[in-house]
């Protein structure tokens, strides 16, 4: 793929994952957005809903328009719930898109998962075989040659990165994997919901959805992959008074004895070419406020007197949990240096 | 122990724990404050130091006086770090004095243990044995009968309170134990610290001391005990932007087969006559929110697909993890109702 | 008045102000809490609703029932919106209830000024001659005798208790008053509004309604009063990422020349019946963190080089902003020491 | 002067201004950061200090060393405190390097102000002749052709942008105006303090240095300039609980009436060569997260009721009050363009 402009319309402009994309291809020289959709705002200027972009962006909101998108764009990001993307992806897809979903709805290769996860039939799930799970780190092949990449969840993200190396190399048991994930606020988006008010949440800790989140099957089905066998994995996110990050700490039982030296040398040898991966020097421990605004994801791995391998990893949910991620993908399947664009 | 009024010294007032004593006493009317003593603020009046306090009490900081706590004083409660309340705890104790030690210098039974862990060998040995490790809900007999308790550590009372009733029962493998908790910042006192500025946690979630933390000792001795074998706790503490609160998340593997339901009948029998410590109802999870300034403690029991147990508890580490549960401890040990003061 | 058992109705239970003046009268020993009603939640138990009231208070929340109130109670107190306390108001104080209304319903003299302000009609504008603004520190002889108490607003509280002094000892131009506030976001109430949700007001500062906040005529009518003129007032309020707290500074033009030792003896002059209000010491400023949870309002004044006098007020919105004054309010109305209950 | 390569020295790298340089250089094309020095750290690499610039930048931390700069820069920055700043600078500037001091030693042109508002004798008055105040809005062609600039403190910077198009246009009076400034806990940098700790400032506002804050001088003195008559400004700062963020509320009283329509054009034309200042459209309010992490002053005009006007500014203290305005200023000075290398 040579590269080339990239003419892009992100439907769902005015949600917090919409408004992080734009903000990041404020500075994408190879990017020019042509359209913003949005089921709110329409007419408005882009600037007016979010003050953050006076004087550096100047685009109006308009009624969805997939005709327009198909004319004048060669990429679209879907900053939509799932279901909503579901057939908006189908048809921009059929019309030679490059797309990227930000929903779950092609996230997962086995339809009846799906159904069951989100309580909906999914309507084509012939799509979901051309569907690549856009985690760049485990994917990047396939992103490159695909045309329509679903975007992980960002609970996935951190969890996922915690694990591969684990997994992949056969040093851990695979069923008793726990996820114990700390999130921001934002990752509830930006709908309406007592639970994220401000006085709610603020001064405050809590878990939610223990072993029944719908992120879930896509952690398991990503370890699942790499380890060549069913994994099992526990996940239990917390919600922390913060508006961005996801501290992800996962706890694993080994099945071969290594040093923190030869585990912190195997994943960094797990993530040699990848840029937005970093693994911290001993000592050291991920801190979401390091990530925040950026695309990387920090990793620390700790072996500990019990027996078990702590591994802790640390993200910005709207970063590399969602729009960082989506345009690393983009770069990706543009045949650009996948970190174009990042400051 | 006939009631009577307890005239208190309160030793190391100017620190949080100390101010929080101090909050939850004002309000209790068989206790009378004699003597606050502190290493800084000498002369000064409590209420300058904290304006929370200015026409609620009046009282002036003076430098420590052991002389006069025996002289005036049938209790003193111990606000200082571990080792400075070493040889202090003993004069008190040697002169009748009932104390309540928040320090660790006599949670732990095994003296080399805690010389291990706190790196300094103690020097009152033999009073270990007579301390009492002043966590209610466990020892509430052995605290009305002791005059020297020894205040729980923040961490462990939220730890210990999610493991008990499953490893009293036998109902959890004890070599696999899990606690991921997650604190607010008071935690670390009111010493200067880089780590602890605002600007440096604010809008950031970390973990540290994996594995390795002071406070995992004391959980291991007092899930030991209930279990009747010696227990393996991995304990992980992560630094959370708020002010007060512990949520603790304790991961367990079952040995036995066991319903939600039935779990929860499990722990309001275990706990049917704590009122500090509340199980929750299917359904509600606990908040920190929930328990902040107060001595409550809420628990919430999950089962989980991938067979693990969940426990979750909240306490607010400066009240049910500190200042409150010494007042708790303090009210058992003069025979009156352990809610007593409370509001 | 003879003091007797408070037989207390809260209706609009649900709410934070409903929620936090539950939470002050868990301590009263003169108050019974015997209905509370709410629009949402009919049939749950209050401390299902709020998890903080587990094992403290155990109360179903009906369907408003002002029969029952009349039949069932000697006092009411009304945590609904303006307008909706309007009438509620009227029938109960008809039937001989004593009623603290939350709301702006009763709060302005001049009816004109209430439906310019509120843009309705009043509909029971004869009843506003009987009502009492109830801060108690300008009108306690009243309140004592009164049985329908306008419980003044949050900004109002700290902005009156700011000027009051002054003004009423005409030391200042009453033409040139400022009020700058900052509040919390609580005092927004827990309805949904994507303005007060935490991922928009966390880490921001804004200001809002400059000059044209439903508030300012409470202000000005009450500083006209005890100026024995019209003042005027500019308002200016902003939303600050706190759940409670309103701090106001606010300014004012000298007429004649004062120390500040003199201007605090004349604070502490015109407070000094006033158990709820302490002037600082020089050198003391106030904290809304100093007064958060207490019914304080914390004061201090300043001499400036330009000449301006500048009086900064702490309180807690949710508390001396609105339930803590209601309940102070209903002290005084049922002859009560005005500080019973309080921690 | 032609653009060229910026070869830079940081003194002060390790403070918060310091890395918020480093930061916002790190996509600057035209700079590069040759040494980077300060009191701690020595010879650790930046990237170990702060974890946020793991594999994006890495040089090592020196010990300071002038010789050094002169031989191998042609730009410095200096992140020190004042005092510590005063003979680097002079130095710096007699050897040919064109120098950035964030520090207020060469930001008062009466000397005898400075000595009188920072307690001690400057000891290069001669130079600050040669300094020019670099607020670019309203000295840009000075700083063009300057090799010492004394970047502005952040307060005034928010605060001269409010008054500056009404004083220069003598619209208001001179002798009242109030700057009101609420600002979060970074600007009081990374130095130990009790005030700033988290559990502190965390849920607390309050007021500080009424009317005697340092920056005070700075504002009188520019505002001074603009008016052609001396300017009387009372400040007074607030200190809130967000990381980063000025919002500053400036009262005015106007000599000649103009609507806010009027108003609004004035401000714009004012500021109409200046990127980084934007006027807010009626109805829209400045808020400190629309401009954290850039280098944007949002500004709102409001008329009032009382007459008074209300301009409300938002920064972001560490941007364009500090760092981002000295990579500006850094432009200017090299004939770039003001913007370049801000994302």
């Amino acid at each position: 793929m040579v590269s080339k402009k990239i003419r892009l319309a992100i439907i769902g402009a005015t949600g917090y994952t919409g408004r992080e994309a734009i903000s990041i291809l404020l500075n994408h020289p190879d990017v020019e957005i042509v359209h913003l959709y949005s089921l709110e705002n329409i007419g408005d200027d882009i600037a007016d809903v979010f003050s953050q972009f006076l004087g550096r962006v100047s685009l109006k909101i308009e009624e969805t328009d997939l005709d327009a998108v198909v004319r004048d764009c060669n990429c679209a990001m879907l900053c939509v719930p799932h279901t909503a993307a579901m057939g908006v992806v189908a048809e921009l897809h059929r019309n030679g898109i490059r797309v990227i979903d930000f929903s779950a709805d092609y996230r997962l290769n086995d339809v009846a998962e799906y159904n069951a996860t989100y309580g909906v039939k999914h309507k084509h799930a012939g799509l979901l075989k051309q569907a690549v799970y856009g985690l760049p780190e485990l994917h990047r092949d396939k992103i490159k040659s695909s045309s329509l990449v679903a975007n992980p969840g960002c609970y996935p993200t951190g969890a996922i990165l915690a694990g591969a190396p684990l997994v992949k190399n056969h040093l851990v048991r695979t069923d008793s994997i726990i996820v114990d994930a700390k999130s921001g606020v934002s990752g509830a988006g930006r709908a309406l919901n007592v639970k994220t008010l401000f006085a709610e949440c603020n001064e405050s800790i809590s878990a939610y959805s223990i072993g029944s989140h719908r992120h879930q099957p896509e952690i398991t089905q990503e370890l699942s992959l790499l380890a060549g066998e069913k994994v099992s994995v526990l996940f239990v996110p917390h919600l922390i008074p913060v508006t961005r990050g996801i501290l992800s700490t996962a706890y694993f039982d080994p099945v071969k004895e290594k040093s923190v030296e030869e585990l912190q040398e195997l994943f960094k040898e797990f993530y040699r070419d990848d840029y937005f991966v970093h693994v911290l020097p001993s000592g050291s421990m991920p801190k979401t406020g390091d990530v925040a605004m950026t695309n990387f994801c920090h990793i620390a791995i700790t072996t500990t007197p019990t027996g078990k391998l702590v591994v802790v990893t640390a993200i910005d949910n709207l970063v590399k949990g969602a729009s960082g991620q989506a345009v690393q993908n983009m770069n990706i399947m543009f045949g650009l240096p996948e970190e174009k664009g990042f400051s």
